[in-house]
């Protein structure tokens, strides 16, 4: 199967601890890697991942907060110092893009790395896409603009049944018709269906980020029929109060989005630092979700197949 | 004794590694934290070192290279979400101070933190002087202006002899003068000696901090007489052929300075990634450097007394 896989370098929330670093994540989709928000010590979890800089040619920051952005700065100049070759897009608000260009003028001065900036907007709309693979962002509802990134394999093609290809004598210019789902018409003009010809296409993969946001039924809305989702889980209940006005869900409020998603798999982090158990965020989104609850932690991969 | 102190939180070059983090040290004088370069990941290594944000004001930036400043966005970040009041002087160049001023005003919209900003040039001169302590910049030899800082206790007052000053009457509107070294002349007009009077101050104690550079005998001389001298060692003398054109230094050349500028300590560090071995460094510095030898590891408290 080809690979779908989710790493954990930082959930954390604000500031680096011993506990937890701050938010990143790498999406490694058939070997090439898809960083989402990078904060402080970003690269340095990457090494220690053991993933390889030359496979990383997007990085996704979803507002412009520093922990999910000043990781970005040190990790530029590494790729810059280090210089794989290739270029690398970064996707983000306008202000992101302008400071990054100022300290790329300044730090890395002498490469030749080629640095290619997306500028994003807090809206809905397909930003990259792909032969196998779009990402698409989505507004979520925080302090500053932010938006989620949904990842999704495109559509994959459908099974030949050999048997019944050779039992129609099929010619082999058809075959690609046939596994995007088109009938075979014979030369007598007789349609054999398509459904008699092949099998179904394995299911594409989807994986919707999201990540800070207040609760908000839109956003389950817009990642609807997601397959596996990662939902900030900042606070447990007890500081409900404290969530919506700093922008900010609890794990319960995690967990009801993916019920409500109809995810069949929730990722949780960017825990705040007053909780020392992150246990307690999987037990208390499972009290409103009921598929697989997966609480993040440093090092973590995730498989999404 | 009052403390004077230098703590190393980060002392590789370059990238941050699982072996060493990028460039940084605090220097505790008196129970007042000054900060010396700032790589990234400083914030996380000055919490790891139970040091307290509430006691650093000022922070020297010796050079725009990412190693060394990287870090000042995530930890004035964090400085302005705990908001621990008071005012935090950056002393670096005007590009960095145009840099920080743009992250901060993104990053940091909501805080009432207060940053001031001190230009320095890469010349010679004092930038901070206050009660006991002045700091000095001294030019490097670099690929981009940069400068070492010199710290220095100011001259404390000689101790005065209680038997003598009781057996000659002095009265105590005189005892600053005497402290400062004034000589007392008696109601008769009688001159005692200030030597009679008083014993010796206890020395000043001075630190270097030189890095980046290449080998220069002008660093020795500009530091001439410094109690403990910190000076980078990229290299061992094995790539020596490598560390000018790079504005670098081998671990000998460090001893070389040392020795040249008559100090009694040398601290070693900024080591390259291509050796992982730190005690060799050491080993080759004593060829030329006959004092005592540090080689920096992060956690390493120094004391300077």
């Amino acid at each position: 199967m080809a690979k779908f896989q989710i790493d954990i370098l930082g959930c954390g929330s604000a500031t680096p601890t011993d506990r937890h670093m701050p938010s990143c994540q790498v999406v490694n989709f058939r070997d090439s890697l898809y960083m989402i928000d990078c904060g402080e010590g970003a690269q340095l979890q990457f090494r220690r991942m053991r993933l390889k800089f030359s496979r990383l040619n997007h990085i996704f920051i979803s507002h412009l907060h520093g922990d999910h952005f000043l990781g970005l700065p040190g990790l530029l100049s590494t790729l810059a110092l280090h210089d794989t070759g290739g270029t690398i897009t970064i996707h983000t608000f306008r202000e992101g893009i302008d400071i990054l260009r100022k300290i790329m003028k300044v730090f890395c001065r002498d490469t030749s790395f080629d640095i290619v900036y997306d500028e994003i907007e807090p809206t809905r709309g397909i930003i990259l896409d792909e032969k196998a693979l779009t990402v698409e962002t989505f507004p979520l509802y925080h302090r500053v603009p932010t938006v989620g990134f949904l990842f999704r394999e495109k559509p994959k093609k459908r099974h030949l049944r050999g048997d019944m290809i050779k039992f129609h004598n099929i010619p082999i210019a058809q075959l690609p018709h046939i596994k995007d789902g088109a009938d075979f018409i014979t030369p007598e003009g007789k349609v054999i269906p398509n459904a008699l010809l092949t099998t179904d296409a394995e299911p594409s993969i989807s994986y919707a980020y999201c990540s800070d946001t207040m609760f908000k039924p839109a956003v389950a809305e817009d990642i609807a029929g997601v397959d596996t989702v990662y939902h900030e889980s900042t606070y447990l209940s007890d500081n409900e109060h404290k969530a919506a006005p700093r922008g900010h869900s609890t794990a319960a409020q995690a967990g009801r989005i993916a019920t409500m998603a109809g995810a069949r798999r929730l990722i949780l982090g960017h825990y705040s630092q007053a909780y020392d158990d992150d246990a307690s965020f999987a037990a208390e989104a499972a009290t409103t979700f009921s598929g697989t609850i997966i609480p993040a932690t440093e090092g973590l991969r995730v498989d999404l197949l």
